[in-house]
């Protein structure tokens, strides 16, 4: 069981291995930097996270991995208008433009590495969540008449996301966020051309 | 100006580390088992790559981008009919199914370093080639009327290899091919209901 204060102290520690992550790099932190700029002493490190840097790093990849939802919000929780699909779209686009070629959760997933339990489980979860949020989306516009409602809802999510995820990777091999606003474009097209079809008999 | 000869040379040297690197890893090569196993002695290895291992990985991850299109032939070269570009979907799939969760260009862009501008020139090369093939194809569509005229081949092309992209980044991250499948299909679906819709007289 962690305390409030524990859990408070804990969420410090992993915000300061964020930033000196951001500033300096991953092969450049340790737990004494860490240490010093979330004013918490040795013990303390020791106490939350007794295996290192590298339990560390892992907490911090899932703090970045919520990050990565969080900064869709309000937007993806309430996918509810053509409108806020929009307004959506254009955050992710803001998002992913801002971050640019370097991605902190991409970096620390390879430090820990890819092919580990943990890592593989923090990506999983991630997109796992992702495509439910975009999924009770695709719903409610259905449940709205908005969206076709013999689209199957978690495929079309799943793709949605995909076309996110390979926007974005192309984003940080070449610079450029084409890729993501078209891929994005595309799923909003296709998701309103769903119901233009429907109304035109089909 | 290399000869006819020579270049057979390098290419099998090529092809021999990327034997190599596929059964035993990248870390674990040298250039000695390189020759060994392409029967190059060492003055040649030298001939055709003075700068050594890393110059031959950058060489390595040439070939297997281009892999990555030969791969997709003929099917990505003619896209002519809804039967053609089903086939190309398929043939995608199962290759990335067959590749699984190990990308061998990926592991030696990382090797080679994501942000050089050797590895990113390869990247950024891969990918536009692709896209001017899938666009070929988009247009092909259009000139037969079988694709809406007023897509923009270009960016919906770009959407489509970011949609790949994205499907297979998440295949590699947790071995399942649904979201590739659903994200091509997406496309494909995309692409047959513009001209739905210009029928039904939109």
């Amino acid at each position: 069981m962690i305390t409030k204060k524990g859990a408070a102290t804990r969420a410090r520690i992993i915000d300061a291995a964020a930033d000196e992550i951001r500033d300096r790099g991953i092969a450049a932190v340790t737990l004494e930097d860490v240490g010093r700029r979330s004013g918490t002493g040795k013990s303390q490190m020791f106490h939350y996270f007794p295996d290192g840097k590298e339990q560390l790093l892992l907490a911090v990849a899932r703090r970045e991995a919520e990050r990565v939802l969080e900064d869709q919000q309000p937007y993806l929780g309430g996918l509810t208008s053509w409108a806020a699909w929009q307004r959506w779209r254009d955050a992710v686009v803001a998002r992913y433009r801002r971050q640019g070629v370097h991605c902190p959760l991409g970096a620390l997933i390879t430090e820990v590495g890819r092919r580990t339990p943990a890592a593989q489980a923090v990506t999983s979860e991630l997109l796992a969540q992702w495509q439910r949020e975009v999924r009770a989306g695709i719903e409610e516009m259905q449940a709205r008449d908005l969206v076709d409602r013999e689209l199957d809802p978690g495929r079309t999510a799943g793709a949605v996301v995909a076309a996110i995820q390979g926007g974005v990777s192309i984003l940080m091999s070449t610079g450029s966020v084409d890729q993501l606003e078209s891929a994005l474009d595309l799923c909003l097209d296709f998701l309103r051309q769903s119901t233009q079809l429907r109304t035109a008999g089909r």
